[in-house]
């Protein structure tokens, strides 16, 4: 909605779920087809992953603000592009136009929504829409049961050192290691170490036509941006 | 869809998000317009949640299977009435009949799912459907970045000891404990134990409209089941 002079309008943090735009939640749907400005992050250069999953629900003539992100995100251009971003949004905020800010997955599970919301949530009225996780498209996708009953989940990612990977992974029932990149030899090792690597699956780009679910074994030594290793846990059925 | 005779059906786990109708995917919307059966469980004497959530949705004339699980599970009993339930689905599979499991949040995010999963998957055609869990619905409620960047996050049922517990939780840079039920006392004095109480959020009923967000203090001793405490990440924004 567009409001009037001297209301602020409602900032959207909107999780468009794993990739596929059938996993778009109904309520994802009608924020799209209501708000009159979008924002997204992109990749210098790049497209915008976010922006293509809402792609087919955006507003005819709706304004974008492109979240320009560094390729090699040194933490101090990484700030200074979200100051940027949230700049703009503020502005449009401030004239009375509600903003979503597009985000794959959902915005506060390791989604960049945090830098938005950090600079903006004091200042107006934010709504945060949960969206599917890629840790539940993945399981969906490995067609295993996740978790079960009274079991634990742990959520580690690959940037943890061999050991402290192993000590975690020994002290859950299930688990799913995110941020892989260059990690997965050392996930294959600590996962050895503890004597649960048959257990685990990969997974690449769940939900979209290019997925792909493999052993450990086959996994990429260096594995694309959206995959994941899930641990699932052995509860009796 | 109905198929030919000596063609199975296909059995859907669909995971319908945590309670609000828009919260469901267009994909689980479309499947529930498509299929001719939907199975969902209930406990003894009393109503469906997952029933409820996709009411508005289901296929008129669509028939129903209620998978009815006793009130205070023995572990017999309940794998009794899924033994049951089971070959229900599995009746109207072999005659052809598309049977979608009806499943609060997402199916293989502790869902009941699991035992239907575990009976007939060897058996049927099977696609789980991701749904929004109630862990991201907690957290969009609670206006807290869940976890960031290279943060750990465990998920925990308050059945654990105390001391489990509080190991756990110094462990980890986020945490949501589920299965509150009584255990609420001890969730506070692990909490506490490891300085961590004030940092934590009470939230029930997540996307319904008797939803409610407390601090840990203010917090019943006794939870409803539809109700959890995140200790969000502290990562710098």
């Amino acid at each position: 909605m567009e409001r009037g002079a001297g209301v602020s309008g409602r900032l959207y943090g909107l999780g468009l779920g794993p990739g596929d735009p059938e996993l778009l939640t109904v309520k994802a749907v009608r924020i799209l087809a209501s708000v009159p400005v979008v924002a997204y992050p992109a990749l210098e250069g790049g497209d915008s992953f976010a922006r293509s999953i809402a792609a087919a629900h955006l507003r005819p003539g709706v304004r974008e603000i492109v979240m320009r992100v560094p390729m090699s995100p040194g933490p101090q251009a990484t700030l200074a592009a979200y100051d940027k971003a949230a700049e703009a949004v503020a502005a449009e905020l401030d004239a009375g136009s509600d903003v979503a800010v597009l985000c794959q997955g959902d915005p506060f599970f390791y989604g960049s929504f945090m830098y938005v919301h950090a600079r903006l949530a004091g200042r107006y009225d934010v709504e945060v829409v949960p969206g599917v996780t890629s840790l539940t498209a993945v399981a969906a996708v490995s067609g295993r049961p996740l978790v079960a009953r009274n079991e634990t989940l742990a959520v580690l990612p690959a940037t943890l050192s061999e050991a402290a990977l192993a000590g975690r992974l020994a002290d859950t029932d299930a688990a799913a290691i995110v941020k892989l990149g260059r990690h997965l030899p050392k996930v294959r090792a600590a996962l050895a170490r503890i004597g649960r690597a048959d257990d685990a699956v990969y997974v690449e780009r769940a939900s979209l036509p290019q997925q792909r679910v493999a052993t450990l074994a086959e996994a990429p030594d260096e594995a694309p941006y959206f995959s994941m290793v899930l641990v699932p846990g052995r509860g009796r059925r």
